[in-house]
């Protein structure tokens, strides 16, 4: 692993180890896009270990509805690096990714995948159509997940707490 | 049907009924996609039978692995209608969408997609993960297929073929 990993606070030491700085950057986007009235999601996309792009949940803010924040960060990091082949990139998401995000991660030939909490509704990763496991997926990233599950289950749950009556 | 339908050759008459106007504005944008160097696909998307976005692919073009003729047609149909809620709208796709694509779809929420031929290796509708199929997909578009096959499929094996060493 070579991303350096975010000094955590000492509340937040006792109980988990820090976590890698493209999660916590990641689980930040996520709660601003919660600010903004988006469903709380982060993803940032690194390259050997430095940042190239991130972006929270924006179908509303940007009145789109591929505006998930794994695309934008993918399509960002494409543009970044003038090429859609993103086979020296890892992407960061704080929820598992839907089927639309888990095709255009294979896409984009991304190398591996982290994401903190699962989604049994919406994922397309361990649920769902399991985009990796299709035997028409053409390239599969290495895939991790749970680390920063707890803070984005709480701030998912929170954000539609909040929204029912 | 509210669409109206193009004027044929007389040859192309003999052949089979004149396309709907918007797929056959989706396979000429597939041909421009070809020319351009895209894998030709071309899509349309229209409202009350007036088309309101279209695109080709533009994956090498714009250094974008998610920019497949439908997302860039639903993401500028979006923009256009100023809302990420495609409910009115029909795709008009020259190739069985992807499971990307038709993620998209199904959270555009578009009430019909048409296309014109199958694509058994990377299709996600009538092949692989059959995105509408899936228990979680929680909008599934009425599906029509075959309409332009023939003109369809000859782009996309002339444009292989002539790239095959």
């Amino acid at each position: 692993m070579t991303i350096a990993h975010a000094r955590a606070s000492p509340a937040a030491m006792v109980r988990s180890f820090p976590l890698p700085v493209p999660m916590r950057r990641a689980l930040d986007l996520a709660a601003a896009a919660a600010t903004a009235g988006e469903v709380p999601v982060g993803a940032v996309v690194t390259r050997h270990g430095t940042i190239v792009a991130e972006a929270g949940n924006a179908m509303r803010g940007q009145a789109d509805p591929t505006a998930h924040a794994e695309m934008v960060a993918i399509r960002d990091a494409a543009y970044r690096l003038g090429t859609p082949r993103l086979d020296e990139c890892e992407l960061w998401v704080s929820l598992e990714p839907c089927a639309m995000c888990a095709s255009a991660i294979s896409l984009a030939r991304i190398a591996r995948l982290t994401f903190a909490a699962e989604d049994p509704k919406g994922g397309g990763v361990l649920h769902g159509p399991r985009i990796f496991t299709q035997p028409t997926c053409h390239h599969r990233p290495e895939v991790l997940s749970g680390i920063g599950e707890s803070e984005a289950s709480e701030q998912l749950r929170h954000f539609f707490a909040d929204r029912r009556p």
